[in-house]
């Protein structure tokens, strides 16, 4: 592995300035791991922008334009995104080239991105498991990763000095680096991240759809355990509906053995089967013990 | 409504002394509400934990001898205990005492509870919202209540001071108290926090179910969402197997709403109707405002 310390880009090129965007930009400015932040986004707002906030040395609406000479391509954008823009970018990116992405899926980012990759450049997919509830450039801050864990999935045949530069940047950042197959890695995250988003937007769902008066005390009272949700259920809609999209398969099997296990509580209560209730909950302890025990709450609360 | 500095009872006695009753029993004896506290519970360790906590002025195993000349008596044992409890104590109820509880649901709990009431005796059921993933008479401090609400269901034949002094003292734990009408409260609490625990207890189980190695990861990058799932199903199973027993109608009618809405949602990803996700996912942000305007995040973290 590279030393953290001597990672640096002549030239990183983000594409994509929303929360993740921005907070690697941030990040980048502040452990001054590039001589020269291009940004190129959608919207000449979030350009303007990351402007304003001292993100960027140069921006431009012209993705060709951003990444070319970059040593660092990092996507940043909904995984939906990543064939067009690859299709754009590929004639522009230099030899030599490592081109990154943030995205929460990556079996989808492989299959979309790897056909345009020019010969010479490598395509070092990685998956920074962080965020908040808030999305766009102002949401963005450099310490976002600290203490995170970042999955990267490279393909068998990777560059290894390539590998190393991509975990080299995030372990600057702060965060923990772990290597996956990336189908794996989606089948772990359909599991931790995706379903878990699913229901959450789910429930919110389904409160709005009350009548007003009800959902206004739903609101008042969400301190019971309902609030949880909502904050989840705030994430950005676009990067969500992209993940759905593009790890459907493991989303669907754990979204099955889910509804399977909800149907078999539904039928206990019906049934007043308590036995059967108690000892599920029971089950459902021991991982909040393992969760304590691996210190994911004290490191991410 | 009685001024909430001076409401004092000379004897009040604690049925059940887990998280929430020794929290009261903290909370009656750092404001001075009472010149004695008797607790009873059904085991001889949490007796001889409530004596060292030094939250007892007496303990009995005896629940008659418990209530025996208490001017409130608040139950704070699951909601399945109620009607062998009033059974037993009501010989023993004084005249003019206040029974009153903590349950979670509320039209059980009058339903169980009310026909037990001796003449002269006020049933003034309450529920204060608040928990933690904690149990036993260990995990409880007088400030968990602080910032709460209490809601109080008093029936319409109520007596109004006993309502009164019920009020004061949640007031004095630093709770916001509300009244509400037993099966309202139900529904909202179904909602708002039982369809939740549900939701949360049936996913972290379905995790629980998943092979050996991918349990692991499940729990080493439960930070993506999993997590929050994980402490809300860390709590109390025989209470919550008891919550959902005892408000089974307004538990099934919002589970199969949820139902309805998860199964649009599979739907959508199935057939990669994008639009219909996106549509979802915005919707759910509004009430996420709600929850944050009506101060439910600030109050309570």
């Amino acid at each position: 592995m590279a030393d953290t310390n001597t990672v640096y880009f002549d030239r990183i090129a983000l594409v994509g300035i929303g929360l993740i965007g921005s907070s690697v930009a941030h990040m980048v400015r502040q452990k001054g791991l590039a001589g020269h932040i291009a940004v190129t986004a959608r919207s000449k707002k979030s350009l303007d922008t990351a402007r304003r906030l001292g993100i960027a040395d140069s921006v431009s609406l012209d993705q060709g334009e951003a990444v070319t000479d970059a040593d660092l391509v990092m996507i940043c954008s909904p995984v939906s995104t990543y064939g067009a823009i690859m299709e754009t970018i590929a004639p522009s990116l230099k030899l030599g080239a490592i081109v990154t992405d943030v995205g929460s899926v990556k079996g989808a980012v492989i299959r979309d991105a790897a056909p345009h990759i020019p010969d010479g450049v490598h395509l070092i997919p990685a998956h920074p498991v962080a965020g908040t509830e808030h999305s766009g450039p102002e949401a963005g801050f450099a310490e976002l990763f600290e203490g995170r864990w970042c999955v990267i999935t490279p393909t068998e045949d990777a560059d290894h000095t390539a590998v190393d530069k991509v975990a080299a940047l995030w372990r600057t950042a702060g965060s923990d680096v772990e290597f996956m197959d990336p189908d794996h890695h989606d089948q772990v995250m359909a599991m931790t991240s995706h379903l878990p988003h699913l229901i959450a937007y789910t429930i919110v769902g389904t409160a709005t759809d009350l009548e007003k008066s009800l959902m206004n005390e739903v609101i008042k009272y969400s301190a019971g355990g309902f609030r949880d949700f909502t904050r989840i259920a705030a994430s950005d809609p676009t990067m969500w509906r992209d993940v759905f999209l593009n790890n459907k398969e493991a989303v669907l099997e754990m979204l099955q053995r889910f509804n399977e296990d909800l149907t078999a509580l539904q039928r206990a209560i019906r049934w007043n089967e308590g036995d059967e209730l108690f000892d599920f909950f029971t089950k459902t302890r021991d991982i909040r013990r393992g969760v304590i025990d691996a210190r994911q709450e004290k490191l991410y609360d």
